[in-house]
């Protein structure tokens, strides 16, 4: 079958050193520490084989996710961008939808509570958690102690097909009723389920008519305001400097108001969108704590609203400079967000979806899997493009 | 002033005893164990004046209530329905909003943090939280022990002027961007608001996609089926036997399925229209807990969904037959609602309306004071209105 | 190896239709339908072995459990009394804590993070749950649509040996600085985290000086009493007829004052023990709803306390007359409690035990396996004992 | 009356702006930018008359906070060290007990729902709360807009007498059983409630069972962690450069472990006394910030523990470096504290007292009124005592 590989060199920096669960020469958890010169090909595979709990899909969509192209994207001495958890060679892809076309006897719906129908249409979790470890088995499966990931440390889905544990997959029968495609809508649950997991199941929700503010206009923000619009937010605000992004979050609908914060004051036009009033989230997803945090904090601290909640999503190492005494006088707080498994996420983004949330407008390219290598290279630099879709099989 | 004032005989029943904190001839908190024979009338009244925490109101709309029908009906001997505090006579009316017209000097807006201003239009809550007892210091005004309520035991808005204290007003500034009459929207502030703390507050509310199930499609029943679908219900089913409630219910959007109970199966209607799943929240807003519980329980035991809540919003003295080990075996519980203060909820209900959620096609008739009486009556036997809205000044 | 094994003759009743996960012949979940003729004997078996996620443990403790009791308890006809999931013969007993002395290659340690150690001691769920179902993904392992349970439907305790998949074990290493014999105190992790669960996970836990009820002096209720008084109980009373457990009960120093609902009024001593406050959590440990539910909202009406909550954990099919009035005007909940799984509960409680909370005197009595069968059958109409504790190995 | 009084010079800095709710010459909200050269004199004083919701309160005990210290505290500019809201001349003291002498017809006592006895002990909180701001009706009466603070701003209880508003009033009677002198315990509810405050309604409390740490002995270490003790935490460690206070934490008993910061490394010793686990609550009360946040995260990286809240009670300007991806892959939380009014906190810290949490080994040293002065002074420079307390009447 086809499928777009990644392969590097196995190069670790001077100073690294072996993690306690990496694997020489093969898996780490620190990428950009270990992987030089990275390489992307179409490839010849064979299709892969099931155990008795996993199901054979057929892919049908894969969304491009930033981490992807994070893996390709070298520094000027050939190590990799992506920091995280990668076992090289693999084939990239973890935001996919597709149909069961084999069923292992132990590979149960949680739909129906049986055995996988054939001809399903699914989509997967990406983290593999183990189901057995404390964070695991105390209900937080988003810190599995013994994660592995689709498309990063074990096969992914830029592939005609892909084997997955039946216990990541969830049915996408009910968004048949609306959608004509609904692949296309389901290589989306997961980057609106980390979305998800963060605003919601970490952020707390709001109560309907609680305003919010989303700084960053990137797949994760954008599908962080569809959420919150949908879960009945008073004014949304979307903070976003790139133009193309910000007028796509208008056009999909979820956002009341948007900020340019490099040419207009976020704190003044929060002020003046909400009425003095704030917001009860402030969703950080630019990756720029260091740049965004005195702005988020004048905010909280300027406007009247108490109980307020900042949400980091977004991946940084700079440290933010948090003042507490706003915390104390606002009653606020920050949350750290991170996964999309667990606490009923990716069913409840496919309930949002079948009852309206559509954010298929969120794709803004749709492409074959031949094209992956050239549009994962392109997306190096290209602000245009949101989500870019490969159609598949 | 033109005012609609009750008036009623202090005539206790045999077996009735004062309470500690009734007031012999004037005041009680079982109201139809004490009136008889009540008269509602269109009277001139002297213009109230103000203390210096308190505001003038101009009323320009208030909603008719299932009470105020109550406090006029009678049984046969002659006493009241309506069993709750109150203290006649009294002007009645208590969904109301209105324009602030004069302004004591510690009358200070929530939403300026300043004396109000004259011209603010506003509502008001119609309970009057004393902010001194126990549950009050403890953050449950609905719980107040030292209630007054406006249109009950003291003056309310069936009248062209009313003063209440500036605690009890919300500002609808924020709804004169999309609506063009203020007041009649802001009118269902009021019964909005009990309907949110119910789902809301009491209920917990639900994530995003979640499924909703409302028993009774009176005005708390169709306002919590707007507030849900506002808030991200997946799928939003009203039971409701009355045929132009229900096709009410459809035709304000919130609602994607109605049940007729008394034609249809409830629980395998629910099952097929939750593909199995059942609801997080199911709403008893029918008053009739003894013929809807066994229902409701049945669906929760039958359907997939673990951790549902039963709100009961309506107030009912018999007993509900409750099967523990349902509620074991699907994670469930049953909650009580009362009231509408405190927890940001006129404040959060005012914002969704700004937001858009427009609940104005549940006023079906319009009329003036001089109608009320009329129309109070006619509300004894009337299923084709669901709110009647009058209009003051 | 020696093992206490009951076995029993598959005789469905006439009405009985085999449910969907039933299996002919050998598994049912509903226990008291099926099985008839129960007997108990210690049997010769083969030593068990392990699969690569299961660990061997050398059994030193196992506490008898009223469901041991009901399982060879019958009704005149010769059913059994026991309801629930059972699968014959097998050996019983799933109160318990051992030492690991076999490892399989993927049986890892929640403490370590490696695979487990020889020697570990250690304490396990009873609760086979699947890790795969929906209630399992979204976290609510307690009600796993897949469960197999220990002692019940799979081989149990009452054994020398027995093999567990590791992710059900948890260590007890930390209670041996305290402890000097951590298998005895380890056995009762089990039913005290049946009662953690109800009260903390459930319940909703209590703000440290908040009353606390709990309604039944048997093993579940004491542990509740030991739980609430540990997490800062202020006036914490125990409800129970028997002299010899309500004695227990003050003995173990958790409960501030006992009443006999036989002799007291219940709500009156409730109202004189906190000074007519009440409580924030009612537990129902009796089984007996249909008695007790009118005392509970009795006093739930009756006391000035808001927010008081209603733990069920006593399984009965009665139905309890609730009055939905009471829970609105004190804003009341009632929840349903089952299991012991996730949620950190497990750790939780062996963490308290390490802490100071020493619940070992509500064993009473200490036996052997071979005695096993014998106080089985005493059990049945003994009230003087709390917890019998097998000695084994 | 006699009583102790501050007075100071209105001689506001250069740069500072009279903020909208300052009064020119009297009150600021901020202290230290307008108060110069203060004097605390001993003075005799007419005793205060009550208004019809207050009572009259003959003050027993009260004890001296930092906040006492720093009014009179000054830098070599002469300006005073206290930033917060003050209005000088005022008799300051804000810990208070005393007994109830004279009763307004509007004063009700929250234990009774009656007016206040003459003869009841009783504390009062600190804060007053307007009870009309939106945050006080949304039920956030910390974070009142129109506070008033007693001995802060209006006078306070190093005196005689003191009237207060009845609703600002906690009954000390269910400590009669306990404590000989329930004004000496009484007087320690206030810092008691702040620390409740932070770890119990801002913190989440923990499960009977985790783990905390706090950082800092002064006296709101001190009482967090004999609540969280009281409130079953597993290992509670100090830590804490002071050895008198490290000494005076063991001496209370609820420290399991304390921690010398200066001479041993803080994240290694967590790690040793809990197993590696860490801890569900760290407790920021050193008011350096900058000086422990990073070995607080680093602690939260390097342990097992998922789910922790750093809660920042005390205040302090100076930014904290926080690493979000710490927040993210541990599932962490932090959280601003401020004020100890509402959500039954005070009444909570005097049931906790009433059921045996004895936090009186903190008072130090006992003196009277006459010795304030010259206490106060001392206390600018000794780390000997935790808390002097004022025996008067």
């Amino acid at each position: 079958m086809k499928a777009v590989e990644l392969s590097a060199k196995w190069d670790p920096k001077k100073n690294f050193k072996l993690g306690s669960r990496d694997i020489d020469g093969k898996l780490t958890y620190l990428g950009s520490q270990v992987w030089r010169h990275p390489e992307v090909k179409v490839v010849d595979k064979q299709k892969p084989k099931i155990q008795p709990n996993e199901v054979l899909i057929k892919v049908k969509r894969c969304g491009i996710c930033g981490s992807d192209v994070h893996m390709l994207q070298t520094h000027d001495d050939g190590y990799i961008y992506y920091p995280g958890l990668t076992a090289f060679p693999a084939v990239l892809g973890h935001e996919f939808a597709g149909e069961i076309v084999e069923v292992g006897n132990k590979a149960f719906s949680k739909r129906t509570g049986k055995v996988y129908d054939v001809g399903e249409p699914v989509t997967v979790e990406e983290m593999v958690w183990c189901g057995e470890c404390k964070p695991c088995c105390d209900g937080f499966p988003n810190h599995c102690e013994r994660l592995q990931e689709i498309g990063f440390s074990i096969d992914g889905a830029y592939a005609e097909y892909i084997t997955v544990p039946a216990k990541l997959c969830w049915s996408l029968k009910k968004l048949q009723k609306k959608y004509k495609d609904v692949y296309k809508i389901g290589s989306l649950v997961e980057p609106n389920s980390v979305a998800y997991n963060a605003v919601i199941e970490r952020g707390g929700g709001i109560r309907p008519g609680e305003n919010v503010v989303i700084l960053g206009g990137g797949p994760i923000g954008l599908a962080a305001a569809s959420i919150l619009k949908f879960a009945g937010a008073g004014v949304c605000i979307i903070s976003e400097p790139d133009a193309n992004r910000a007028n796509l979050a208008k056009k999909m609908g979820s956002v009341d108001y948007t900020i340019n914060p490099m040419k207009e004051n976020f704190v003044e036009k929060v002020k003046e969108y909400t009425d003095n009033e704030g917001a009860a989230i402030y969703l950080e997803a630019t990756g720029l704590p260091q740049v965004v945090t005195e702005d988020i904090q004048n905010c909280i601290w300027e406007c009247k609203n108490v109980n307020s909640t900042v949400v980091i999503v977004a991946r940084a190492e700079q440290r933010m400079p948090v003042c507490g005494e706003y915390f104390q006088v606002r009653r606020a707080q920050i949350v750290g967000a991170q996964g999309h498994s667990g606490h009923g996420t990716f069913p409840n983004v496919i309930s949002c979806m079948a009852a309206g949330m559509d954010v298929t407008p969120m794709i803004t390219k749709e492409i074959t899997l031949d094209d992956v290598p050239a549009n994962l290279k392109l997306l190096q630099t290209d602000r245009e493009n949101c989500k870019i879709s490969v159609k598949i099989n």
